[in-house]
Formats: structure tokens, C-alpha cells, sequence
């Protein structure tokens, strides 16, 4: 046993013996976008549960598997549900009063749906009860180098979102090279979304660490950064968080604050 | 050679003798959706053209691979380009005079996205120049058996077409039983849709020629019937309209009308 997996060990008992059997997190975990201010905090299971978007978005997803999602969300206090915008309605009613939050991609997940229709299906799926919206950079304009189209398409988003919903732009790290996913996290920044997210988990990779510490450089400490896509295990969420994730997409949570390894993705 | 190829070769020559090197099409083309009489019909590769929607979707698709794709277009005469709705107006601009219609893809490519976001999408792609819709369904819908669901789903899209836009319905065959490709394929005449088509070349695979089949018997003679997804090579356009389509969605559509075999799909 590492000293590291040590250290989680007697965390974990010390914090199970102090709050009884199912552990609440004594780590602060940020409110909102912000990273924690160190970083390197040990985590164990539990206190990961806050972080995680329990997302399922599979186009063949069944109401029934929407409904087992949601309550899912509820016992485990995952952070949010995150759906496609179909069942948006349906989570806000399944969800009422349980604190979980539910959040609608948009614009998903090719990105290259007009702006003025990513907006409407904000405000839309705002209406019906998302308080989180996560949308699909115009991928094909940043790589056309047409960046005022880029920044036009989130702010068409960001205005229905308003100041109270929650903003996430989906970059898609996968497509991009490491200079353009540079670019990207700028112009999420200076569009003034809340989140900059890596992965759609419909496309050739995930989040990769690398990834997660270029976007947390380059968009500073006081923004969001959420990791999506191939984080399937308690290890790859705290290496996520520790490269300066403040979010995690991913279907499996349980697993993960379980401590547990799953097997796939979305 | 066998009796068909023997006489395909010697048609293809008599035509071009006809009408110099790029021969026309010597076969009525059906004008909008419905199925020829004799689906057995001899095609040779020039006649496949006005079959073709012209189709490039993937997120990553820059301003100049657009503006290629409606320039081939125009040039080989296929019937549409068939692109994601940022690009609709930049098409609609390019393909001016040419003849050759603009398709939007609606709700693409997981069909999960709200009855009305779709509805506005298609009304703002109209706008922009779009003359034919290619919306997908609400695969879950269809999967929980809210068939109430998908029919109100593609009557959102229906209303924002009238009656000259013409709207075709991704049902996905690669997720679908066959007894689900049947009622999908139902619904979709139902809702009074012009065409129901198989794929968005973003699942597990794209067109057969079973799965044509199955969706022609299902709408009989009069609906159209459009393959997408692993349309690549010539004989696979044949096969495709001796099946009983009567439109292609591909990216392969310059090798297809030369009668050469092409690599991927989408």
C-alpha cells in the first residue's frame, strides 16, 4: 500500500467513525465554478458524489431509464442529472425537493446547430426546469478560425441562460489540438459562459488529465472546468479534480463513490 | 459477365455515345418521393446522381469543405446538399441558380432534443434556405412505447415545414428491432411526413438493404424511402434503390457516379 492510498485509508475510516456509516464529505467542495483553493486536497468516494453530473444521453434512453437515473441522483446527492432536453420536464418533476439540479445539453453533440436554435432550446429547456445548461461549441467555425461566430453562438446561449442558469461549454478536446483547445477556453471565458467542459462522450476520446490542467491554465482559478467522457473510476476522478476539475460528466457515480471501477462510458 | 452487368455496360456505352462523356440520365427520376414503377430499373452511375443528397455532418466541417461540397454539387447535379443547420444560409448562398436544394439535419444526431427546439430549428433553417427538413426521431420515445410522444415529436417539425418543405424521419435502424423499424416507420406515415429514412451515420451502422426493404413494404408504394449510412460504392446505391429507396444520403457520391468504391462513410 502507497503512502497516498494510505492516507485515503485512515481518512476514510476517521471520517465514517465521525459521521456514522455513509460519510458526508469534509472537504469544501466548491459551490459552484471555482477551483478549491488546494488543489491536491485528499478526497475519498463520498465526497465526490457532489461533484458528478450522473448523466445518461444515449438517444435509445427509455423513460423508465430516465426515472431509475433520477432517483439514482437523489440517494447518492449527486450534484445534478444531466439529460437531453427530451426529458427535462420529466427529471424537474422526478426530482422536486430532493436538491439534485437538472442539467440539459444542448446543441448536442455535434455542436453545428444554428446559434438562435442552441437558444431556443435553452430557454425551452429552462422553462421546463433545467437550471444547468451544457452546450456544444460551434466546433466547425473555431476550426474554420471564424472565432466572432464562435463567441456569437455561446452568447446566443448565454443570454437565455440569463445570470441565474449555469453555463458549460463542451469543446470537444478530442477534435481539437492543444493550441485550439487553448483558443476555445478563451473565447468559453470571454463569452462569459460559467463552465469550460472537455467532452461530449460522442466522439473519439474523453477528458484527459492533460487536458483538464491546459484548460484550468488557461482560464484561471475563479472559472469552471468540467471533465466528461471516460471518467469511470474513483481514480480517475480525483486525478480529474487534482488537475483542476470543478465538475465530473460521467454514468457511472455510483461506481465511482463506491470506489469501484466500471466498465464504459456514456 | 454476368446477363445484368453485360447489359449495364452496354447501356452506359449507348448513352454516352448519346450524349458525349457525361452521360444524362436516361431513367425518369422520381420528382419527389415516391418509388419508381419498375424498381428494377437498369441504373448506370450517372443516373445515381439525382438520388443523391450530398451530405457532410461531422462536427469538425470547416467553411471551406462546405463551400467544396455545394461546388461538387452543383457540378456532378446531385439532388441536395445535406448539412447541419450553421450551415444552412452559407449553402443556401453558395447553390444559388444551381438547382440543387438545401437539406438541414433537425434534432441530429441523437433525436433527443424537444419537440418544439426541433420545430424552431427547422423554422429558422427554412428561414436560412433549407427545402427539406432530415429531423431525427425521439428513439427513446419509441423505445418506452410513448408513441403519442414520437408522433407529437415529428408534428412539431411537420407544422414548421408546411406543406413545400419537404420533411424526411430519421428512425435509426441500428437501434431498432424490426418490429420496431415497422411501427417507427408507421408513425412516421402517420405524422405525414414525405420520406422516412434509416440512419444518421452516427450509430452502429448505417443502411441495409433489409432494413430498406422492411421500411418499403411498411409505407408502401406512394412515401419516400431514403438510405443513409453506408451508402459507398455503386452497386450499394443499386442495391439501395432495387430495394425500394428513393434517395441517398453519402458523402461518396462523386466515386459513386463514377462507378468507383469508396472507403468510409459519413
Amino acid at each position: 500500500m502507497d503512502e497516498k492510498e494510505l492516507i485515503d485509508r485512515i481518512t476514510k475510516e476517521i471520517v465514517e467513525k465521525l459521521n456514522g456509516k455513509k460519510a458526508i464529505s469534509s472537504v469544501a467542495v466548491p459551490v459552484n465554478a471555482a477551483v478549491p483553493e488546494n488543489s491536491n486536497t485528499v478526497l475519498i468516494p463520498s465526497d465526490v458524489a457532489q461533484y458528478i453530473d450522473h448523466t445518461l444521453l444515449k438517444p435509445e434512453a427509455t423513460a423508465s431509464e430516465i426515472d431509475t437515473l433520477c432517483s439514482e441522483a437523489g440517494e447518492n446527492k449527486f450534484y445534478s442529472v444531466c439529460v437531453n432536453t427530451t426529458w427535462v420536464s420529466r427529471c424537474a418533476k422526478n426530482l422536486r425537493g430532493t436538491g439534485v439540479k437538472v442539467c440539459a445539453v444542448v446543441g448536442f453533440p455535434l455542436g453545428a446547430m444554428s446559434g438562435r436554435a442552441k437558444g431556443f432550446e435553452t430557454r425551452h429547456a429552462i422553462e421546463e426546469g433545467a437550471s444547468e445548461i451544457d452546450m456544444v461549441m460551434n466546433i466547425g467555425a473555431l476550426k474554420s478560425r471564424d472565432l466572432k461566430l464562435v463567441e456569437d453562438d455561446i452568447r446566443w446561449v448565454r443570454r437565455a441562460c440569463g445570470q441565474l442558469v449555469i453555463l458549460k461549454v463542451i469543446i470537444e478536446t478530442a477534435l481539437l489540438t492543444d493550441e485550439e483547445i487553448v483558443l476555445a477556453s478563451e473565447i468559453v471565458k470571454k463569452a462569459e459562459a460559467d463552465f469550460v467542459k472537455t467532452s461530449t462522450g460522442f466522439s473519439k476520446h474523453g477528458a484527459t488529465v492533460q487536458h483538464i490542467a491546459l484548460m484550468r491554465r488557461t482560464v484561471g482559478p475563479k472559472m469552471g472546468v468540467k471533465a466528461a467522457g471516460g471518467v469511470r473510476t474513483f481514480d480517475d476522478a480525483v486525478a480529474m479534480i487534482n488537475a483542476g476539475a470543478t465538475r465530473l460528466g460521467t454514468s457511472g457515480g455510483i461506481k465511482i463513490i463506491k470506489g469501484e471501477t466500471i466498465e464504459s462510458g456514456y
